[in-house]
């Protein structure tokens, strides 16, 4: 295992303190329990709360700050943070509008975050994101698992909620995008868990795997490596048998890479998933391409579409200023 | 060789159509020659032009845009651009106030800018980026390598062009930021070209390449591998050997990771950074984490310290809108 690190029970908290020593104007970290706010608290709206395991690094800590979240609650690599994190999280942040947690479709965060609402002295709701197509129930899910689509419900949901909106408002926009956006994965190698020293899963010099889970988990099958654009095709024919979008919708299209795949082919992939789209008659009217929604060093990455209408895209559109994803102020 | 690619010839091509598609907003593609320009030709401004290998990405074409470069000229991956490139990318842009190339210190970079620079029809400057402190000379470079810091020199003299300075005043600046910036990296994997098709050196399990170039050149050393925090400490002794900062002064930490090292770990060794520098009595009052100047596939990473002063801060804090940075506006 070659990671930089130094004990690999302290790399969560050295990491959180690094993120902390280059991100003091946005954020603040709270260690044990482990949490990230905003550096300065907002007033009067409903707080936005996330989390999960590490590892998928910028998500969720790289998303707290103005038009996104209130705060985010990083579990163990792999691990889903516990509920004295959110509670603590949510005391810190809840400004008299409410908790709305963004989870997640993975057991123990549900579970984790269901145990935190229970203990909740606030008005609360839970979005649950669910985008992944690749396979029904999986090695840590009931249902589908919610994957680099969560990314789109928080850039979205955050910016409705600066507006003041209500708890039931966020709630419900949160639960729309989620039921718009779909996702797939493919992985080109296996990633290494710290604390378990090495590889997830094994694949041969010539394998992938197709519909691969952000943790390594299995997918829809292994299968021969092959061109790109066959790869791209695969993924985009799921996704639209999922989303079944009319022709002439306008999509947002997400490539996200899990870490060791270089920008260059990540564009790669962009390109072959736009034309793909647009032999759909689907309009490619807004992008996000880079390292979203991670799994540790994986080599591989996800195509994400998201159908927009004009609410999705007014708040897609808005101002964000976090460490991750900053535009428009 | 596990990539993402259809046909290696047509990589670069493909990649750049996928940028085109993603990024219609902000610039133009222009294929054979190739080269990015922005999607709006400004006016009455220097116009600022950089190029290099691909396999960097984002840099240079992530970093077209207001208030950074008017255009990028790739080449293929790892290979010099060509001047032909360079001079159509200069008929594109430039608008009456000259042209400046931003060009990293390797040979064939050098040479090909500079016949550019010759058949130019414009009033013309070069500065040329050497922040690599690893080694004097290399496999590719008479002096040494220019690496990350060029990221900081396109920012900061990318603003000064946006006020409408001369061509001698950004080609000043350039120099200064150059000269006040030093980098050292480290690799953990190897990098493989496409076109060659394996691994360009070879690292064993447990060790790495202190001072490694980012083509994968040899550094200072092959090592084992060592915790964070004694890597980190023996690159930024270097940086600072080089620099030899005056206690108080404030600097810019910039945490540059190659694609195949976990943003977590990055994070790390920011934290490990920050400590040193501030236990020498330098104020770490701005940062970058994350993958700006990359080594294709490769796992490690880079630190560049840049001694601020009132102008450079006031030029990297300025409005950048580019598709690998953006603030301010």
């Amino acid at each position: 295992m070659k990671k930089f690190i130094n004990d690999v029970d302290n790399l969560l908290a050295e990491s959180l303190s690094g993120f902390q020593a280059a991100h003091r104007d946005l954020v603040k970290v709270h260690l044990d329990p482990n949490f990230v706010t905003r550096a300065e608290k907002p007033k009067n709206k409903v707080a936005l709360i996330s989390g999960g395991g590490s590892g998928h690094e910028p998500l969720h800590t790289g998303f707290v700050g103005y038009g996104m979240l209130d705060a985010a609650c990083p579990g163990h690599v792999f691990t889903s943070p516990t509920p004295d994190q959110m509670l603590a999280a949510a005391e810190a942040v809840e400004s008299g509008q409410g908790v709305l947690f963004i989870v997640k479709n993975y057991a123990g965060d549900v579970m984790n975050f269901e145990m935190a609402a229970e203990m909740l002295p606030f008005e609360h709701a839970t979005v649950i994101t669910s985008d992944d197509v690749a396979v029904e129930n999986s090695t840590y899910t009931t249902g589908r698992r919610g994957v680099a689509g969560t990314v789109i419900v928080e850039k979205v949901v955050g910016s409705l909620a600066e507006t003041g909106a209500s708890l039931a408002e966020c709630k419900a926009l949160g639960d729309k995008v989620n039921s718009r956006t779909a996702s797939m994965g493919v992985a080109l190698t296996s990633c290494t868990v710290p604390a378990a020293g090495r590889p997830t899963f094994e694949l041969a010099e010539d394998e992938l795997e197709m519909g691969v889970g952000i943790h390594g988990e299995p997918g829809r099958r292994r299968e021969k490596l092959r061109p790109a654009d066959e790869i791209v095709a695969d993924l985009v024919t799921a996704i639209l048998h999922d989303l079944k979008p009319a022709p002439g919708s306008e999509v947002l299209l997400m490539v996200n890479g899990f870490t060791g795949t270089p920008l260059m082919e990540l564009y790669v992939l962009f390109n072959a998933a736009a034309k793909l789209l647009e032999q759909q008659e689907l309009k490619v009217v807004r992008s996000l391409v880079g390292d979203y929604t991670t799994s540790l060093e994986m080599a591989g990455a996800s195509i994400t579409v998201c159908l927009l209408d004009d609410e999705i895209r007014k708040h897609w559109d808005a101002p964000v200023h976090t460490a991750a994803l900053r535009w428009g102020r």
